[in-house]
Parts: C-alpha cells; structure tokens; sequence
C-alpha cells in the first residue's frame, strides 16, 4: 500500500510569493503544495499540506501525522528558531521528519543559524527555495525503502 | 481619504490596570483604547484595536493589517522578546510598525533588553505608560506625510 | 470552604504514557489527572485540570484562575524554557504557582536547565514522574494554612 | 508658572543636516532647536538648548539643570553607549530625563543596542528623526501633571 | 524490614531559624530533624540528620552512606553551586538522592541557578522551607516501591 | 551543449564505509562516486570527482573549477567548520555550490554546527547519507535553468 | 567597654613571609598578628587572630564570631575566589566584615579578579602587604562610631 | 622635605553630599578636601585636592602630578570602568597611584566591578565612605618609607 | 594645489619620549612632528599635527578637518579602544582617514585589540613606532591620486 | 641520599575499585599505593601515599611536603577543577608536581577539561589508569636529574 | 609476533633543538627518535617516525597506521587546537593514540588549552620534554596487554 | 652585502585582480610582485616572492627563510585567521615579519579581525591593497638599521 506524508508550514509561509521575491521567490504556498502533490503522484505517495501561524498548532499537526503517516516535511520557518514544543513534538511522535527552508539560513542573521528542529530531524535541506520540498520528499521517500 | 492605523496588544495586556500598578499604571485596556481612539479622530485617523494571548494570533492580526491600514503600533509585550514569527509578520506585510511598551523594558530585567521588532520597526518609544500609544500615532502619523 | 487548585499542562503532555517512557514513564496524563484529584480529596482541595498545546491557551488558563483557584500547578513543559508570556501571566495574575517536571530537566539538556516560570513560583519539584503532581499538591496546600 | 525643559545634545549632532542624511534626515540641529523651541511654545514650556562634543561638558549641564529646569531631554549620541558618567549625573541630579534618538539605534550596529542612559531615564524615543524631540517634549511634559 | 535514610545538611544551616527569616522561615535546623524523624515514623522510614560546614565532611557523610542506607536526602546549601566532589560523591556510591533547598534558588542570584548536585539526583525539590524535607522523604520513598 | 559538475570531498571521506558505519553507513566513496556519475548521467550533466586530506588541495580544485565546471557539490568534512580558506575559495571562484554532508551535522558535537561553507553555498543538504550526492545534483541542476 | 575584632585569614597564608616575597613580602603571618594586636591595642579594641587552610573551618570561625565579635577582618585568600560557603556564612551571621587581600587582586590572573567577599562586606582593602590589615582595623573601627 | 599627594576626583563626585546619600553619604567632597588636608598635615603630607568631570582633564592632572608629587590617590569615579586614557596615564607618568571609592562598587551593578584603575594602581580601598581617602593617605605614605 | 593632511594625536601621547621606551621608544611628539613635516614637504603635502588628552576636543578636530584638509592621520591611543564618538566623528565629516599606533597593539592587552577607529578607516598601520606616520603618509597620499 | 615522592589522592578516590569500573578500572586505592611503592622501590625513590576527601587537608599535605620530599604526584579529583587553594599551595610550596588523572577528563563533562592545578604543576597525565602514577613517578625522576 | 608503534610529528617540530630552548629544550627530533626507538627495543616494540608541516599530510599518516601499526604517539603540534581533520582521522581509523606535547600545553596562551585530540585519544602526556616519548610508549605499550 | 626579503602570500592570493575587484582591487599578484621587486631595487633590497594554498607550505616557506632572508613579508590571507602552524613557524624560526593585508580586514566579517599572525609581527600594515606591500617593505627595511 503507498506512504503518506504530510508537509507541515509554519508562521508567515501564507504571504509567501507576496513579498520579498529576493529571498523567498515569486512562488505561493499553493504553487508548492501543488509542486509537492505533483511529485508526490509520481513517486507513489500520498502528500498532506497544512499551514498555520501558531506554534501550538504545528505542534497538534505533528502529533495527528502519528499512525497516519509515514513521514513529516517540515518548514517551521521562524519557529524554527525558537520553538522546544515542535522539537519536543517530533520526538515524542517518533514521525520521521526531514526539515526544509526555502532560503539558506546561513547566509542570513545569526539566530536564524540555530535550529531546534535539526537535531530530532533526518537531515535538513535549505536555500533551494520550492526545489526544497520537492528534495526533501525526495529524501523521505529514499529513507522508506 | 483619511488613514487607518491598527493598535495590536500582546500577551497578558488584557489585565491592565488590574495588577501591578507600580510597573503598568492603573489605567486599562479599553482606557488606553478610547484614549487612542479619541486621539485618533483628533489627527483624522481611524483607529482599530485588538489584544491576543496567543503569538500567532498576533501573527494573524499583523498579516491581516496589509492593505487595509497605513500603519501599525505593535506592542508585543512578552512576545517582544521571543518572537521571531512577529518580526517575520512585520517584514512580510511590510506595513510600517512603531513599537510601543508601557514600561521602560530597559530598567527591568536583562532578557526584557532584547527585542525581536525593534530591528523591523520604524521606531520605538518605551517608558511612558498609556501617553506612549498617544505619542506612537503622533509619531506614525508623521510619517504619513 | 474549600480551596481550589488548578493544574495546568503544556505541550505534548497530551502524549504521555505513550511513547518516550524511559524519560516520563507509562502513566498517562489521564492517569495523573486521576491520582491529582484523588490526592486533591484526601487534601479536601478541589483539581482541576487542563492541558494545552498552545502557548497562549496556557496564558489564558493562567489569568482565569485568578479569583476562581488558589494555587496553580504548573508544568509548562517546553514552553517552561522560551515562554516570557507564561511568566508574566503568572506574575500579573499573582495567583501562587508550584512548578512541576516529570523529568529531571537538570540532567537533560543544557537548554532545558533554564526555565522562565521558576523565578515566579512559589517552588520547583521535578524528576519524581506522576508522583511530583502529589508532591505539588501537598506543597501548595501547605501554603494555604 | 511655566515649566522649564532643557535639551542636551551630544558628539558630533552639530554636523546634522550636512552628512548622513540617509540615516539621519538633512533637517539641522538649529532646525531641530526652532522646532522644539516653538512646540515647547505651543506646550507652555521654556526650552533651552545646548550641544557639545564633550562627554565632562554633558555631565557638566545636566549637573546644572538641576534646580533650574524641570526635565531633561537627552540626546547622548555615541557617548549613550559608553558614558557610566553621563548615567550617574542624571542619577545624581534627579532631574527627569527622556532619552531620544534620531535614528532606530535597534536597526544598527549591536554596540549601538546598548544604552548606559536608558535604565535611569523615564523613557525612549527613538527612530523617528527631528519629530523624536517633538515627542520628548510631549512625553516630558506629560509627567509633570 | 524497615528502610533507611540520611539526611544531609550543608554549611550554615546549623544557623537556621536564627537569622534571614525572610529567606529561610523561623524553623531552626533541630525543628526539621524532629518534623523528619517523625515523617519518616509515619512512613515507616528510619531517619538520620547530620550536619557540616566541612565540604569534605559532606563527602565523608554520602560515602558512609552506601550500604547502611537506602537514599539519601541533600541540601548542600552553598555547596550546590562549587562542589564537583559531593557530585562526584553520589556517583561514586550510587546511594539515590534527593535534592532539597529551603528557598527557591531561582528567585535569588544567578550563581545559585548552578547545582552540581542536580544531574547526579533523582530529583529536585526547592522553595517550600522546612516543608521541602517532608515532601523529599515522600519522593524518595516513593522510589523504594 | 552539457552542463559539467565537480564533486569536490574532504578529509577522511576516502575511509567511507570502511568505518563509523552507524555514522556515515557502508557505502564507499567509489560507491557514491557510481551513484553521482550514473545521476549525472540521468540529468544529462557531466560529473566529475576528487578527494583529498588536503585543504589546500581542496582550495586548489576550487579554483581549477572556474571556467570548467558550472556548479561544485562540496562535502569539505572536517574542514567545514575550520576552514576560512575553502569560504574564501568559493568567493573568489564565484561558481555556484553546494554544501553536503553524509551524516546530520547538527544532531553531533556542537562544534559541527558550524559551517564556513554555507554562508557561500546555494544551499545545504545534510543526513542523508550518499542519498545527498544525488539530492545535490538535482539541487545543482536545477539552478542551471 | 571595648570593642573586639577577629581577623580570620585562609588558606596558605600560614606559609607567609617564606615564600614568593615578590608578591607577598617577606613579613610573617605571626608578624601580622603582632602588628593588628598592636594597633588594636592603640585602637582600643581587642585582636582575635585566627587562620584555617579548611573552608568550612573558616566558616565555622565566622559563625563563632556572632555575638562574640564586634568585626571581622576576612583574607579568605583562594577561597575569596570560590567560596560561597564563606559568603553565605557572612551574610547569616550579620558580623560586619572588611574584606584585605595583601597582594593587588586586581593585577593578576583574571581569576582573581571576582570575589563572592565583596558584595557582603563593608568594604575592601587590597595590594598594600601587611599594612593592609592595619587601614581594616581603622576602617572597622570608624564603623563602630 | 615633605611628601607632596594629589587627590584626584572624577566625574560627579562634585555633587557628593547632596544626592543618594544611602550609596554614598552626606559629606560633601569640601568635607573631604579638609578631612583629607587636615590628615595630611598630620601625616607631614602636603596634600592637593582637584575635582574634573571630563575625562582628559582628569589625564591631565595625572600628568602633571609627574615630578611634582610623590603620589595620587585617584577615586575616578564612573571613568574607573570606561577609561583606557586613565590607565595610560598612570602607567605612562609612573607615580605611585591608590585607588579609592566611596561606595563598595562589588556590591552594585556588574559594569562597576571592573575597573582600569585597579591593574596599574599599588592597591584599592572601596567601601568607606570619606574614610577611604583617609586609609588611602595612610596606605600611600606607608610605601614612601 | 598642494594636498593637507592633518595628524591627530590621542591621549598621553604628549609624554611620548620620556616614560616606556621599551613599548614606544624614545622619540618624541615634536621628533614625530619634525619627521612627519619633513616628508610631507617630500611629498608635496602640507602637515598639520595636534594633539589632545580629551575624547572631545579630538572630535572638534576632525570635524574641523572637514573642507580643509584632504586626509586624516589619526592615532587615538587609548580612545582607540573605547570611543564611538571618534568613530561617528570620522563617518559624519567623511575625511579620509589612516588609523596609526606606535606600538602593535596586538601584541598588548587583549581590551587593545579591538578599535571603534578601524571600521571607518581606509587602513591601518602599526607597530613600527615613530616611522608608521611616514608610512601613513604614504598610504594616504597614494590614495589621493 | 634517595630521593622521596609523595602521592597526594583527592575526593573520593578511596572508594576507587569498587565502582564504576568503566570509568576508573577495578584496581583500589591500595593496589596502586603497593604499585608506586614497588615502582618506586626500583627506581630508587621512596614513595609517601596519602588521600582525603577534605581540600584543607589535601592543602595542609602539600605544604608539609616542603622540606620532606622531594616531588609531589598530586590527584586532585574533583578538586582539580575547582580548588585555586590547591594551586596557591603548589605555589607557595615550591615542590615540584606532577598531575595525573586515572580518566581522560578531556572525553568527560566539559568542566572536567579545566584543571587549576595544569597550570603549576611541571606536567600532566591522564587517562592510563593506575597505570599514570607510575608513569607519573617515571617523569618526576626524570627531573630530578 | 612484536607490535608496531608509529610516533605522528606535527608542524615545526622539524626545527626543535634549535630556538626557543626555554619552551622546548636543546633535544632535536632527531634525538627524539632514536630516543623512542631505542626505548622500542627495550620494549620489544617497532617504533616508526615521520614528522610534516602539513595537517593532510599528518591526516595521510594516521590512515596509513590502520592495519599496519598497533598504536599511535601524536604530537600534533600547532595543529592539536585547530584540526577537526585530525580528530576525525583518529576516530575513523581506530588505531589506539596517546597524544604527547613537550611542554605543558595549559601553562602558556588559552587558545592552546584546548585540543580536538584529547577527547579521541586514550590519554594526554605534556610538559615532560622529549622523556614524554618515552612515557607515551610505557602508556600505550601497557594497553596492548 | 644587500639585505633580503621574502614576500609570503597565502591561499586564494594567486587569484587577485581577477575576481571581487570592489574588496582587493585589479591588480594581479604578478603585478605586485613586479612592483615590490622594483621597490626593493630601489632600497638596495633583494625581494624573493612565493605563493601557495597550502597551510603547510607556507610553513615551510617561513621556516626556510631562516639563515636566508632578513624578514619576511606575509599576507597570509585566510591563514591568518585559523593558523596556529603560521604563528609557531614565525617564532620559532625567529625571522622579523610584517604582516599585510590588501583589505582592511576589520571592516569585514567579525572572524576576520582576529590574526593569529599580529602577535609575533613586528607589526601590521592592511586596507591599502598592492601599496601595502610597499609600505611593508619600507617598515622592514627601516628595523634593518
């Protein structure tokens, strides 16, 4: 039977393709949801895509992929930073994660050079901008077999 | 046509004026409201508020200001000094912001130093109880010109 | 009459019992909240209980408690190391507060080593599982006499 | 009788107006001097105004406003990050003070973030160029109801 | 057969109850042993209270420990905060401790935040004076189930 | 005409999968070698492969790529986090690259979190294991267009 | 009647007077003694003398002192470094103490530099040898006026 | 022939006596100058009293004290922590300096606990209030012997 | 038209010659003087050259430079390390500038490591005593071309 | 005449042996007492042997070793990292000493890493076991040729 | 069948024996090696040697030692506190090392009391000059039983 | 005889002139070396000139120097920040050098400010590209006499 994944967006992922094209793209959070789906169907998984701005949320969204799929792609955007409850949520679900970022962290301000999601993720992936999640689906999926 | 300037209020701001008088005043909320309303008519701008507990509420309420006000006063309270989704909010509507606090955050605890909108804000005025909302739309109005 | 207590949980303590036992045991948090309210007759105090995933929800709970409980257990688990919000809930509800870990967060890591909630409670019990709830109960109400 | 406000200018604010203008507008320091001069007209206040280069000199004329102005409006320039003596003249007279930037010091340098006037002021105002005195005034004289 | 347990008490709390009330509460150190001892009846416990200002007395204490009693109870007292060798004590006996402080070492000065006492422990009980003891003796027995 | 890549490999990655296997899996260098140049191959992209002990030797492939090859993949190992020379390489080279690392670099030492190669990288694909050579590549081309 | 001084000195300053004069002196820690009697003795106060290589004797010493003593001189010497054994031993028994250090703290290992003495005691001496605890007595006794 | 010592004073110590008498008492630095005078005549000082708050007036004094008194007694108030000009001057003119405070600056703000002064002066004496001076005389001409 | 230079001299420079050879040698202010007009006469440009023991009167120098002269040769000695408003003087008035040290401060103190001078400087050049102001004038010069 | 070493034990190490034996070995303090005898026996050094768990009294030993022995072999255990009185003893007796550790404190906990006593003694070795002392010997009659 | 020991030589040691005798001592390395080769006999222990200026090249060597030598003596020189590369090569290559430093690394400049070594070797030897060799292979030899 | 100098440039130098112009200008390193040869004819110096990428040949470079040049020159560019091998090298051959810099390093990236070179030059010269090293070659030349 074929795996499920879910990409959870964290806060301001909304706006995305709005503003600010020099770091993000012109690209919306729908265009990638579409992006991801379509590669999804092509690799034979089911892809989920949620969005919401507050971190509590995120949190439940994690915990509701547990024993319904099979892997999580998470863009925590500013959470990322910030957030022990999403790394705690992710340790606690046992969901194997791959962390995207669109734009490279490390060529921005230092506190976004820290994660709280990295050390509990598979691996991370950033800077390639919607390419990300198409990689990271790509990355997941490799790990399945 | 006339401008519009939303007041967004952070976390624990709803029990102004009900405790801790010596660092807050004893004013309230919906003091400090109808006293930036009335402020407001007298400089010929609308004037919205809103107060939420919740980070991506606030969020939310910050996304929601783009093409519908000339401008924000973000008091974040404790938020200000955790939030990195807040100063993304800010930098991805791109509404210009003026960050305000009751208390003079630099007189109290070191970690209450740091703030997370003062880089994205236009300016910041602090100290100054229930007149430094009065004095931020002084100051926002200013640069509407 | 009778006093009244609330405890108050934060994220990912919804999952307890079921997944990481070596760290917070088998019991889950509806297991707790049995014991609590057991110990709470014993004490002729009355529990109630919450659990929140959500940073703001945990504030709200906290500013409700004032005028209807009195103590607040709190065990704000991640939100207990990034959450200003919680702290000042706590500080401007002034409601006593007795704060609780399953684990013993000093042995974990170092980011979990500070908490924003200790400064404004009354005092710490951590590292005891379900039984540190017990053991905060008897604290509290301790302090009631 | 009319209330007094004296507003001291530090290093290098003499060149306003003449270099920098995109970080510090091309409105000149005896611009600003008319500016607050007539607002302190308008407030029913007299204002005196002084500028120097010298960190002694600055101590020198707050220690003088003592007994002879109402409040102080400062503007410490570079010396607000590296003067303990200008912060303990303004603890040693007790005249009250409004700290005020023309700049947001929050969107440059870190060693910029840091204020030694801060913590003994009432309140900060900054970012908001020539207006940020106007606002001062108004601050200040708000206290003295 | 009955178990045992050794309450071990740190430089300067031979001078409880005699000075800093404010800190400390009026109970005096033979007060606490009396309100242990007659716990540790009620619990079926036997108890032993020592007492040293001597660092290396303490680690004489946690060592004699091992193999007479079945937990240790430990309030180092200023202890907490420098001594390696009480942590390396409790490692090297394997004797289970808890570690109890009168006040909330996290409301007072920073170096107090730093126990190295605590990821040697089963768990930590600080800021409810005398109380703190009784409730250390039921977490410890509570762990010989 | 056809796109050319250099897979450019740092100090002891010429032992893969000889040891650490827990770390780094079984693969060898060659294996990941096969794999890159049968992707490239897939992609339509010419691949080309060094390694070295060397930082110098890996500076000097740097620079050899300008001209010759249109992106780097750059797995630097150990001299990710030492090196100023490889940043300055890749600066001063100007051909667009890649970061790569086999194993998850942020759940290691904490003195692996850091990267003197990111800040000048596209971007970063980490824990993945040879997976991420493939990923690259798809990252890589994918800026080509 | 008179007043009565202990000067309580630590760790190694037995060894005075015979080794590393360059920083010391050449004066014993008996010549010190005759010398605080001495000037005691013009001061009319009487000299106590005690020295410890023990930190917890030393303080016992200053637990002795309460109701006994009407000063305390302390030269903890390496424990003025990490001693808050010594601190909160001061602080508990409220004698009022004058910190000496014969050598210039402040002119060597940076290590030195902090002292958990200092912010519990009256004042502090250093750099001038002996002479040191000759100014303390004075200083002591001009507090007793 | 007789010594000769200059007293020199920082930044607002001008203002002594009529401020902040809690931190640093009602004696005026007129009190102090004749306090001082009159010690020194005892001693068979000629002693020189001077006040300045800049910076560079202060350097001046110190240079100027060359070959003309056989040492300084420098309390240079908030300079003591900023001043790198100081500390030049001494080291650089090379008599014999004591460093006196009022107040015991280690147990107040952190920023006041280091002091330029300290590493190049013969010793401190903080604490004592107008005493100081007086102890710092004493300790000054006990090295002319 | 002949290019001006004006060299700018710091603090306890004007002692130079005659205390600490072994640090600054035994060439004097007016030996410097002398040997930067000489070589200016070389060069074809003319030399000013002051000196100030105050913070401010060096920032009334540069701004004087402005309009006048072409470049600026500014030794701040120990203002180096401690003064933004030398700093903002530089960047308000926009006269080029070479920052020069007799000794090679990093071979010093570490505090004498960082300069507020050398991020607005064209360059710097020390270690070389009284020959860096002919090298200064030759690097400044150069860049007049 | 022979020379004489004596071995100086710290905290805890008499309960060497007799648990965690992963770390330390499952030799005794006594086995390695007969194992530096013996070595030094044929050596041609007599060897002194002595442990306590109080740092006065490893002071006290090493100040009694001046005079009577000839090289001291000093593990310090958890005294290592906190103890200056046992640096300041080393000093100020002059004896000549060699650090050992059984364990690798460089692969333990981070505050392990840094010794008080490195920096006086003539050299280190750590991470042999019982095995250090008799190298330990090895190189203090190296010296003492 | 004898076991194998190669001893790794970091930069500069080539030149030992010819500056800087007070650090290092007159032995060259060459007297090193026939040192350790001759104490190798006597061990019944084949002792190889090579030295280079180049961290890749000393990288080459430990790999080379895999499956050729039973041990390792390292004295990475230089390179023991910047090279990640080195660490890396000794883990992944398994091969039993001692790391040797002639002088006493933790008695000269901070940035050489750290070492990426140590936390993979077995043990640290330093301060005891070229005899640290010889103790190295006593140590390393002593684990081959 | 004529005196000789060795310019020792490090890794990315052999790139000048062709990439980055805005940061190190357009001339090549042929052109700088034609250049300092040229100046060194004209100072009756002879001017020897290497390149490499290799930390470890720039060792080798330096140590060779010995016994063959009178000083050394070294731009060791990205070196200069990590290199402890550079630093030895330096003393330990003993060889005066002046360290250069075609960019001013401290107005770059923070990692760029520190040099472990500049403690063991006789001084520095940067910020004025290919002129720099003329100017180096004149402060070397002047320490000849």
């Amino acid at each position: 039977m074929g795996k499920s994944v879910i990409i959870i967006n964290g806060p301001n992922l909304n706006l995305l393709g709005t503003r600010e094209p020099e770091i993000y793209g012109r690209t919306t959070l729908a265009d990638i949801e579409a992006l991801a789906r379509d590669h999804g169907r092509r690799l034979g998984v089911d892809v989920s895509f949620v969005q919401s701005n507050l971190e509590g949320e995120l949190v439940d969204a994690i915990q509701k992929a547990r024993g319904v799929h099979d892997g999580i792609i998470l863009n925590a955007a500013a959470y990322t930073h910030t957030s022990v409850a999403l790394m705690d949520a992710l340790k606690a679900t046992g969901v194997p994660a791959v962390e995207v970022h669109l734009s490279n962290i490390f060529s921005r301000e230092p506190f976004r050079h820290h994660s709280y999601i990295s050390p509990v993720a598979i691996g991370v992936i950033c800077g390639f901008g919607a390419k990300g999640y198409v990689l990271a689906l790509d990355a997941l999926v490799a790990t399945f077999d």
